[in-house]
């Protein structure tokens, strides 16, 4: 790998730095995450209670103490269909706001599906896939995860059927394009009342469902779970070897959009370590779930079928504004982030939708890609911390996740350049 | 760069390795080109004539014999945001054939954009903003192009004015909102027919008449022109060093969709003075200009206000029928590919719509990338050599340009999944 020159905006790695080992931040919490409960008997859930819904890699790497847990060949395999993607110093974003900060952003919008999403789906596909299972079954809002997961099970030859909240299905039908040409099958959710716009815990519900009452179906979740987070590790890796790689010796705050925190997660959680690193959540002002929710056991989703977690919540029956970014509207959050927030080593931070569409058109004038509405939570965050730093004159760092592209979500970008986003509370 | 391990897929460059100067083909044509006719005299054009529309450095440039033109750094400061782009050994196409060749794709979806078009539109942008220039005026046909420009546009201060084929523009309401994200503006065309579905040589006619008609505004074509190609053969310049990256000697044939013959120009014409290369272009059944068009003089508009060229056209009052490639629905060619397949040194075939879906699905689920129309003829075209190869138990190596992604093209996708693709005749 030559050295970059100093003027370099893109950092890319060979495919033969793509980690070989996720990260588990298990080791590195300060004490051991509080256990899931039995929805029924509020008893701590065992592997056995999962197993009707998970691969048992999955169930262990979910509870699983080692520092390091070996991706397989088979997962490399189909990651490097776009792996390592590239870091990139937002040079001109720099320039737009006269900031005296570093800004750089990993750019997991290069994936198939468009996001982050894929890191999680594809080992989740192949566990699956080599314990024996024909089919999977998960929700989707926005649609990201129902993508990802429709590409996951197309590379291992299985079946995928995903629940999609039916207001997203009926405003976005291109999303459910994009899962059939891949091989998914789209149903809207909730399946058993057409006049329910739905929301992302009622489709977690009907997937729940699927997955238990088909001995060849598991569940599959995109978000808030160990394991997801967990996969999600790798871009975390890989921008800690291309900050080396620009010359950095550690960033000093890294942000990320925090719907159930796998992106957040995935970016941060390779961090912790370094007491000298800040972790930030940007999360929506209509869903505010770190900012103003409650830190409590609560259901995953709104029938409560799911384990409970102890996590931030707005409860599960909390239904969340019709916001664009529909990839952080739910109710919880990650067990993990939400304790990482609790105990004050990450702080979070609340968004309003117009801020974030505005945050997203400078982006997109000067650094030339449309962010998803999601990713726009994030940019908002460092042009908020580097307009900070230059107020301080500090030579801050920012390490921004660029969790995916918005060419599935113009109609938003058309509101907003209408005026007609609605005013939030 | 550290050696890449045999099994790599993905072949990326440093920024250092962008190409510094651009290739000019002129050297190595057979003959010089036949002079454009001015359309009312039909005397060869000379740089007067054209300078209303151009900037003086792209007539330079039309018109240069200098073998190696060189790239200004405002140019690759902007390149850069996504330059190199990837080259991409399709492995798992290969598997899915079964074949004896070796597929590479080199891979222009990724820039903001979403095609290879800003490769040219960053250059015509910057030239003319130099001269003081301060608006553009361009015609696109599915949006690719008009995309492409106001994203050049908004990175050196310009006005962007775009005429976008009226049934894309009701079609394709999005590519409306990416342009306005980046600041242009877009109108229907023809401006004077609100009943008229318009054509691409219709919307360069209003765009022609838009530029002559104000002092500010300057012209800027996507296709055809030979300074167009020459800024796109950063494609072929780059993919020969991946090559060498992936072992390869040199390709045995290099293929790309061809509407005006600026994809196929970027990464073929590189590769033109090796003999033992074969150049290979992939166009529309419904459109075919090198394949059943006629060798001779036309105008590149239909209301005959350009310069005439010496090219293949199939009349210059061509209606294409509406195609989903839009994109490739021109009635003429760019002169240099034309001459070369008069010539024989380049080989033409068309390809009707269904096929090339067919092959975008298959793409899409083994690579994990969706196609835009435009590429998948370059994809059909592949996957078809490939055939052959094996077959012939040859160890063909194959190099074909992924000229954009199908993101915003997924009305195209849905038809074909639903079976309602018209038949062509």
């Amino acid at each position: 790998m030559a050295a970059p020159e100093i003027s370099d905006t893109r950092f890319t790695l060979s495919q033969a730095d793509i980690p070989s080992a996720w990260f588990n931040v298990a080791p590195h919490l300060s004490s051991p995450l509080d256990p899931p409960l039995h929805p029924v008997t509020r008893e701590p859930v065992g592997p056995d209670d999962l197993a009707p819904l998970f691969a048992a890699e999955l169930i262990g790497q979910e509870m699983s103490a080692d520092p390091w847990i070996d991706i397989p060949g088979e997962v490399l395999d189909v990651l490097r269909l776009w792996r390592p993607t590239p870091l990139i110093r937002a040079r001109r974003l720099e320039a737009a706001l006269g900031t005296t900060a570093r800004i750089y952003y990993k750019d997991e919008s290069v994936s198939p599906a468009g996001s982050h999403k894929p890191n999680s789906a594809v080992p989740q596909a192949y566990y699956n896939a080599r314990e024996g299972i024909a089919r999977l079954a998960t929700e989707t809002g926005a649609g990201q995860w129902g993508t990802a997961l429709a590409f996951a099970c197309a590379q291992f030859g299985l079946e995928c059927a995903v629940y999609m909240v039916r207001k997203s299905f009926e405003q976005k039908p291109y999303r459910k394009v994009i899962m059939e040409t891949w091989g998914g099958s789209v149903v809207p959710s909730p399946i058993d009342d057409p006049d329910n716009a739905g929301s992302l815990g009622a489709a977690i519900s009907d997937a729940v469902r699927d997955a238990v009452g088909r001995e060849d179906t598991h569940y599959a979740l995109g978000s808030v779970l160990n394991h997801v987070l967990l996969h999600q590790t790798v871009i975390g890796l890989e921008a800690q070897q291309q900050l080396t790689q620009a010359g950095e010796t550690r960033p000093d705050v890294v942000i990320a959009p925090c719907g159930g925190g796998s992106n957040l997660g995935g970016v941060a959680l390779p961090f912790l370590p370094d007491p000298a690193v800040r972790l930030l959540a940007a999360e929506p002002a209509s869903c505010p779930t770190l900012t103003r929710g409650s830190y409590e056991y609560d259901f995953g989703d709104t029938a409560g079928l799911t384990p409970m977690m102890n996590m931030y919540t707005l409860g599960h029956d909390f239904m969340p504004p019709g916001i664009h970014a529909g990839g952080l509207r739910y109710h919880g959050d990650s067990p993990i982030i939400s304790k990482l927030v609790h105990e004050g080593r990450m702080e979070a931070v609340a968004h309003r939708q117009k801020a974030v569409f505005e945050a997203n058109v400078l982006f997109a004038r000067v650094e030339g890609k449309l962010p998803a509405p999601e990713a726009g939570h994030g940019i908002a965050s460092a042009i908020a911390e580097a307009n900070d730093a230059t107020a301080k004159d500090e030579e801050r760092v920012i390490l921004v996740n660029y969790c995916g592209h918005g060419l599935l979500d113009l109609s938003a970008y058309e509101d907003h350049l209408a005026g007609t986003l609605p005013e939030e509370p």
